[in-house]
């Protein structure tokens, strides 16, 4: 017997009257824990014990040592006397199933050995006891096959051919069809395999099989599949995998016994209605192949399929009956939607696995919602239960899933949703080609140049940039689908062709990209876009009424506004109003306007732009109808709005002297462009473009009255620069419209902007933290540059994530929290936002509401993800 | 009587028994307060009154108002009493001087005003009072001069051309020759000068001229020209100018009457004998005039200048006797070198004026030292009286100053010293030109691509960038002048012209260019390049010995650690390993290593560079003879090696193909290189260049032996870099040379490695504080970019200095603060430096003095500068 005061207990048993209670999911893997419970509920599960995940690494470290396999020993004693069976001998041999489960389970490890125990000899033992040799045998070659496969190695297909040669043979529909011969022949052939491959057999001895089983599950924990999943997926905080041993029950004896899946609702609608497969006289791995075709367990699920066969509620209406009990009560006392595996052998049933569905995004919102009506779960459980991929999936075109794509290569998800359209390289391309077609730009990166033409295109992919990258950040904007950073495509501009390894791609061919998943398709696809629906507007409710921040949309066209009131929203908390000059004709102007070194010229041209930016705010003013709106004055360096090639054409364009347009472009230019003359500086340097835009703003603010105008400096360093904006903003101001109320803000987006916060803050009723170019300055990182290393920088462990996508709490997070600090302590009325990307991301949002930031913006088509996360963060998710 | 409890005292007295002791230099100005100091130590001083710089705006608000003038009125019953003259009156009418004297002396301020009270009936009174009418009438004319051109504004040089004629006509060699009917001519002339220019005349009253007189001083202060030099200067905390008021002794009273100034020691050279020039016959502003030729005061001056005409200790050894005693005593109580103006008036010796005294840059040096060790001052004084600028003079070339020069722009004095050059504007060009004469290279900026030709030039000249662009560090580095940003420059690279207003100049035209100064200059001039002597290096000493800072230098050539060590240093506390990659055969070499794409090329690259940046390691390492050296490894990004242009030439010189080379160059290209892949990130991604670089380190140390070693990583913002980085030193240390000893250190440089100085700390043994990159960063300014706006940012009064010069303390400055407050927290022995431009900045280095920094880093020829800035801050100046 073991002592277990000096004896580690490796083991915890479950389904013969010994469970062990205070296993959990991290000791004994999601599926060793969820047999567990179900056993101690009551419900009808095979006996069987786990071995806990610290055996993981200790079967690693130190081999398959006595200390656990005595305990294992031990345990089958116990499974025998349970089961009245006996391992590896008669009369009825006892047959295991030995399974792997972590505490989050786990593409790429090991999963499922069946009918271990089994060989020559107690094959024919298991025949005589049962009295059908038909089934020894077909349960023999299963476990031949997986041995063969999972342990020792072998392609699994070699088994199948065989299998399938020997159903031609035999004219069998499938495995059930075949002969009692048939089955030894197909034996015979699988024990040729493994000798041909491997020189050497399985082991006849049960225990040595166990003892492999059970080294090759903790093995598969670290292959290199594994290892990649749990990198990619963060799932670092685990001890391995857990090995789960079960008395076998069998689906595959005869015509009364079958083996299924159930969801206790429907996975892909969330429809409050059962939905599941099963197969007669089959083991369980047969469903997950798809070698065969399942039929359906509801009524309804066959003719919703319009399938021939008949559904278990039709042709096994007791079994159907018990089966809905169980499940429904599973579903009752989880509180969640069960995915169940289940066995019937000889009319008895039993559960083999319960956890929660796997569903759709409309799915699980649909369930959540529903679940919270019915009184089984409360709001903030189901806040918890929607996460932020769903949401994003529920609002952008996905990829329709039945069909068959060529997946070039990967890029950076940048902006989600699936689009397809011709392949144009240059703004010139995608003008002539979009009048017919739909339009992929595909660019090294693009640059505010390349708007007009962003515009005009379905869709982004750039060979260069991050996540945040200019185009990442204007296609979010533009909710268009967008994959950055696609490095191993080259642009050949002389042959207007990409090559992506052996495939080259001329200019108007067609190009799916996957802004979701970051996947650049051949040709095109079809996409579904998913449509709102009642449980989702109550979801979002839900959601309005958790949060405590307000969040805002970073907008300047009434397109983007009107997305993002559709969303609801607090406000526009950014407003970038050199975004207005993007359009062609007025770029045209404001190059114009730039390049003239004639004073009276600027002077009309600027005249001219007042006039479409005036009617520009009246437009947005109007559609936000009083809710506040923060317009932020020009902010980017004036060279940006230059294009960096055809020179010549720019001059014709503004009809200005080629050197005269060559000299300036040079005195424009600018090393470090980010670090250059742009924000509050070009007020200092080029005042009268911002007078320009502040009479734009109040005379349009005079025209609609119902305002809310928030006017917001880019750029500030210190406090004499507000001053001097102060004085010009107060000047226009009583010039243009005196009876109109506004108020100051400053962006606190460079460290010294912070850490002044409490000279600053006295000035101004708002500062809005501009995480981007905070970050940017905080790291010393570009973020139009810091794609070519951060991803080293990750894939060496020295970034948990791209600071650009989710803040860096430590650095910037610090600066953010003194601005708020220092702000508020010398100005207990400021107001402070966070507009840039970060106020999209879910991490980062947790942190905001932490410091007490009081809204955040992003742009439209993050606005629910934002709210969400900021109701998850009160909820305490 | 006046009431001084109730009444504004304007007026103090002086040299008449009535003395006001409690004036200083800010209320009396300095020259009415030294002549209150003299009288009142019973120097002989002709009596006067000063009325005080309060006065100055009081009456530019009031205009002359009777509360100041009825006080004037009063002090002048006063000096009438005292002198037994009567002004206005006679039977001897008094005359007066009419001087201005602010706290500070000021070019731009009307000065002197002498023989005021003369008209036509006094000068008659004169005439018969003294018995001397030519002295009347010689003084007539002078009052008419000066009342005509400084109150009434009219071209001195129009009464100068009448006084010339007249000595024309009367072949008489000055104005002392004139004969009386040639003066009453002369006044004649004058007095239709005035007419014909104003159509009035001069007021005959002198009351009325007087009352002008006071006007017309109080007016000056707030002239154009005043104004701008206080602007300059940073004279801002000053009331006004005083005006003081005396009885007028005359030089001009015959052949036993003179005036002349007197220096107690030489103002060139600083050598301990009296220096000075006299006029018989004549009134100060004659010496000033600079229209006649002087005689010397000492014999030993006379001797020195080859001069025929007497010394005054010759002619007249009394009155020399006298005086020298009198400028002894003046030294002797001031402490000082004085610089005396006197008048001997009929043999009687009268002091006007005593101040310290102007004097070169080696003369203040040899002076003070002189002093120290005369007993008369001690070293804090020494300290005190030694400016930066004298330093620099003492280390650059300087104008010859007996020259006339075209000066055609002003530019930003970026590297001091004077050199002149052929023009050239391309490297090729200077690399032809430069076998045969001294070249100027001229660009409009420098990259590190120009290194070669900037090595080759003798001086650089940029059209744009600041003070802290990259053409002014390197050429500081390199102890080159250069003028940078100098915007009136256009640079025509097609005709190979530049252009400076309506001058044009071709390539291999003489230029000279002012570092010094920011001057362009036209042509070559004449310099002078100081030589150290005796008292240089004692002072040097002193120096030495009161700051606490160590001083280090930049260096990273034999040759600049030669420069560095003959000023003293602690040791290199920068040793850029980029800049020994700059050779022409070197640039090649890294060049293909960076473009090459096969691995097996780039290794045998590195095993070529590791040879040479080996041998350089070691030449350093043996001139330092075991001085610590901090070295920092490889920093700025890649693409910074490849030139802009001539991609074809590139490929052709590192031998790989076209498209290979312009592929790979697009790869590196950066849009924010300043933010980009560059500092520890090259470690990260490129790791082989670092392996490299630290092979050579430690394999060079090995060599040597005796090597203080510290190893420093650039731009580091996380902890994670740091340990990643110290295995891999680690493991080549242990590789190559695991008995030599080292430190490891990492530049503090980012706001974030300084937010996280406590983490970071722990990990290193030193910090060293790049305060360049990280005034970019937390101002969000780019250095290259930053000069188009932080000019008007300075115009504006938005910002007091450029923030690249003289370090922002309030932003930047608070985060090396909490760098050096977490650092040291968390690591006692944490050695904490400063690199980078402001290490060399007095201001700055006060600054880092006051929160403890050990030690300073500066380029070699600014080390003396940093060293006097350290000892000064410590001496409490």
């Amino acid at each position: 017997m073991l002592d277990e005061k000096q004896v580690k207990k490796w083991i915890y048993y479950f389904g013969y009257g010994k469970e062990d209670a205070q296993g959990d999911p991290s000791i004994l893997g999601n599926k060793g824990y969820g047999l567990a419970r179900m056993s101690s509920l009551g419900f009808p599960i095979p006996p069987g014990f786990t071995i806990i995940t610290e055996g993981c690494s200790y079967y690693g470290q130190q081999g398959p040592t006595s200390a656990i396999w005595d305990q294992v020993v031990a345990a089958l004693k116990g499974l025998e006397e349970a089961t009245g069976k006996h391992f590896g001998a008669g009369p009825f041999p006892l047959l295991l199933s030995v399974r792997s489960g972590a505490k989050t389970s786990m593409p790429g490890m090991m999963d499922t050995l069946l009918n271990l125990g089994l060989n020559d000899a107690t094959t024919e033992l298991l025949g005589h006891a049962t009295q059908d040799f038909r089934f020894a045998y077909d349960s023999y070659r299963r476990f031949i096959e997986m041995y063969g496969s999972l342990i020792m190695g072998i392609d699994y297909h070699l088994f199948v051919a065989v299998m399938e040669r020997m159903q031609t043979v035999e004219q069998a529909h499938d495995a059930a069809g075949l002969s009692l011969d048939a089955l030894h022949t197909v034996i015979d052939g699988y024990k040729k395999i493994i000798l041909d491959h491997t020189g050497t057999t399985y082991p006849q001895d049960p225990f040595e099989q166990l003892k492999k089983a059970i080294a090759a599950i903790f093995a598969s924990w670290n292959s290199p599949r594994a290892v990649t999943y749990r990198r990619l997926n963060h799932i670092e905080d685990q001890r391995g995998t857990a090995v789960t041993i079960q008395a076998m029950v069998f689906g595959n004896r005869g015509v009364d016994s079958l083996t299924g899946v159930l969801f206790t609702r429907n996975p892909s609608t969330g429809a409050r209605s059962l939905f599941g497969e099963y197969l007669i006289n089959a083991q369980g791995e047969e469903l997950v192949s798809g070698l065969v075709t399942p039929r359906q367990v509801t009524k309804e699920g066959r003719e919703a399929i319009q399938d021939p066969q008949e559904a278990l509620e039709e042709k096994y209406p007791v079994v159907f009956s018990e089966l809905s009990g169980l499940a429904m009560a599973l579903e009752h006392h989880f509180a969640e939607m069960q995915d169940i595996e289940y066995t019937v052998e000889q009319g008895k049933v039993w559960l083999l696995q319960a956890r929660n569905g796997k569903r759709s995004a409309s799915a699980a919102v649909k369930i959540a919602v529903d679940m919270m009506q019915e009184g089984k779960i409360d709001a903030c459980e189901v806040l918890k239960r929607i996460d932020y991929e769903q949401i994003e999936r529920l609002l952008h075109p996905t990829l329709d899933a039945d069909q068959t794509i060529e997946v070039l290569t990967q890029g950076l998800p940048a902006a989600p949703g699936v689009v397809s359209g011709a392949i144009a390289f240059t703004p010139e391309e995608v003008e002539h080609l979009s009048k017919n077609e739909h339009v992929i730009l595909v660019r090294e990166e693009t640059s505010p140049d390349d708007i007009g033409s962003m515009a005009m295109a379905v869709g982004i992919l750039t060979t260069k940039g991050g996540m945040t990258a200019h185009a990442a950040v204007v296609a979010r904007g533009m909710g268009k689908p967008c994959v950055c950073g696609a490095q191993a495509i080259t642009i050949d501009r002389q042959s207007s062709t990409l090559v992506i390894g052996q495939t080259k791609m001329k200019r108007g061919s067609y190009l799916t990209i996957n802004g979701t998943t970051g996947e650049v398709i051949k040709g095109k696809v079809a996409t579904v876009r998913p449509k709102p629906f009642p449980e989702f507007v109550t979801f979002m409710g839900l959601v309005d009424q958790s949060k405590r921040m307000e969040v805002r949309a970073n907008a300047e066209t009434v397109q983007d506004a009107t997305v993002a009131l559709s969303f609801g929203i607090a406000g526009i908390g950014l407003c970038r109003t050199e975004h207005m000059f993007f359009h062609a004709d007025r770029m045209c102007l404001f190059r114009k306007m730039i390049l003239t070194s004639c004073k009276a010229a600027r002077a009309d041209i600027l005249t001219e732009l007042k006039v479409v930016q005036k009617s520009d705010f009246i437009a947005l003013f109007q559609i936000l109808d009083g809710l506040p709106i923060t317009v932020r004055l020009l902010d980017p360096p004036l060279h940006e709005f230059l294009p960096s090639q055809d020179i010549a054409e720019l001059a014709l364009q503004v009809g200005l002297p080629l050197d005269e347009v060559t000299k300036r472009m040079a005195q424009l230019a600018e090393v470090n462009p980010m670090l250059g003359n742009r924000g509050v500086r070009l007020a200092i340097t080029f005042p009268e473009i911002y007078v320009m835009q502040l009479e734009a703003l109040f005379e349009a603010a005079l025209a609609v009255k119902q305002v809310a105008l928030e006017i917001m400096l880019p750029l500030v360093f210190d406090a004499k620069e507000v001053v001097l904006l102060k004085k010009i903003i107060e000047e226009v101001y009583q010039k243009t419209a005196p009876q109109i109320r506004y108020k100051v803000g400053i962006m606190i987006e460079l460290p010294r902007a912070a850490l002044q916060a409490a000279i600053l803050a006295p000035l101004v009723d708002f500062f809005s933290i501009g995480t981007n170019d905070l970050t940017q300055t905080t790291l010393g990182i570009s973020r139009d540059d810091g794609a070519k290393f951060l991803d080293c920088y990750q894939q060496k462990g020295l970034l948990q994530a791209d600071p650009f996508v989710t803040l860096d709490q430590e650095g910037v997070g610090e600066l953010i929290q003194m601005a708020v600090a220092r702000g508020r302590s010398a100005n207990p009325n400021l107001k402070i936002g966070v507009c840039g990307e970060h106020g999209g991301d879910p991490a980062s949002i947790a942190f905001f509401d932490s410091i007490g930031i009081d809204y955040i913006s992003c742009s439209p088509y993050r606005v629910p993800i934002a709210k969400l996360a900021a109701a998850k963060v009160v909820a305490g998710h």
